[in-house]
């Protein structure tokens, strides 16, 4: 049968394209939602919208620690967290919140940006790097703990920064890699294991940034 | 240690929570969703708030047919379908697509907007009946094809349409259950074979809409 098919409506096709390129979203979340949003007397399209523009519109990046500013304010830097004396280095400013709600840290956040990738282009010019080093050289920081990923970028990132801050009077930190809570020994690859035993320390000891 | 926790700007939280109300979108999606779109320089937060206001405020239904509007026009009712005689009857505007992109059918849709639902407060008077029932009266339609879901308020609802249509003079058919192409036996379930082999045809027919 020979007539055109029938497609959505020009507006509804246009949703759809936006919202497969969100992460995660495929061709047919994309397409199950964007009807959703058409026709579920629940939806809110226009309050979605809002909320959209309002996060392109106002947030900001502190220039200062790389955290998320909230209208122009930045609550890492305004809290009495810079009086701790311990700064805790992440990648980006998502790493902080995971850190937060663990209950383990009270201090102050520098987000660097990334990390070291030669492969992806990505060099130390490229990570605000300079700003922290201004910071420890001004002596505000007793502690800097390397809360970087474990994987190779991760490592090199955590040892290139270690090399910088060495001729500083400040002690450098890193989180402990070993077996996650509540797992066993069965399911953790060897690498892990490794860590684990090679970052054992004694019971009843303190643990090292307490 | 006492110090508030640190949480990502307003605007931020807010569009969590608005993408957490999306079809399939856990919490955790709706975190990674919204700080792809803070973050990412490929993240286009403004087009897709336009892509969204667009949908809200530009796409209806057509009130003959109930299929989508596209700038007030109803591809559906405008295209020389209408000529073929055929009417399919679907639940949803969304059913439409899939019905065309199998290529079998080039007549026009009706669509009921829902189906019977007694336990939900669904009856006839809330579905597209009457003016499907006046275009039959008419003789507009040689053939009205049920092609509600194969559940039990699919069935019923098809049941009721049927009674509806008996009087009139035009043929009232129901697509095929049977075994999903591709699969075996050995994967069906025994009311999907029971069906199968209910509806089982003489090799050489002609299928029933042919």
């Amino acid at each position: 049968m020979s007539t055109n098919a029938l497609d959505y409506p020009k507006p509804v096709t246009d949703l759809i394209a936006r919202l497969k390129r969100l992460p995660g979203i495929g061709p047919r979340s994309a397409e199950r939602i964007a009807l959703w949003l058409v026709q579920s007397p629940d939806a809110a399209p226009q309050e979605l919208a809002g909320a959209l523009t309002a996060v392109a519109t106002s947030v900001e990046v502190c220039q200062e620690c790389g955290f998320f500013l909230d209208a122009r304010r930045c609550a890492n830097c305004e809290s009495p967290r810079q009086a701790s004396g311990i700064v805790c280095v992440v990648e980006q400013p998502t790493d902080v919140l995971p850190i937060e709600r663990s209950g383990a840290y009270g201090g102050s956040y520098h987000v660097l940006g990334g990390r070291l990738a030669p492969l992806d282009g990505i060099g130390p010019e490229d990570l605000r790097i300079k700003r922290l080093l201004e910071r420890v050289r001004a002596g505000e920081y007793t502690e800097v703990l390397l809360a970087l990923g474990g994987d190779v970028e991760g490592e090199a990132t955590a040892s290139y920064l270690a090399g910088l801050l060495g001729p500083y009077d400040v002690r450098v930190t890193r989180i402990a890699q070993g077996l996650p809570v509540g797992s066993d020994l069965g399911h953790a690859d060897s690498l892990t294991i490794g860590r684990a035993i090679e970052h054992r320390f004694a019971l009843g000891a303190q643990p090292a940034q307490a």
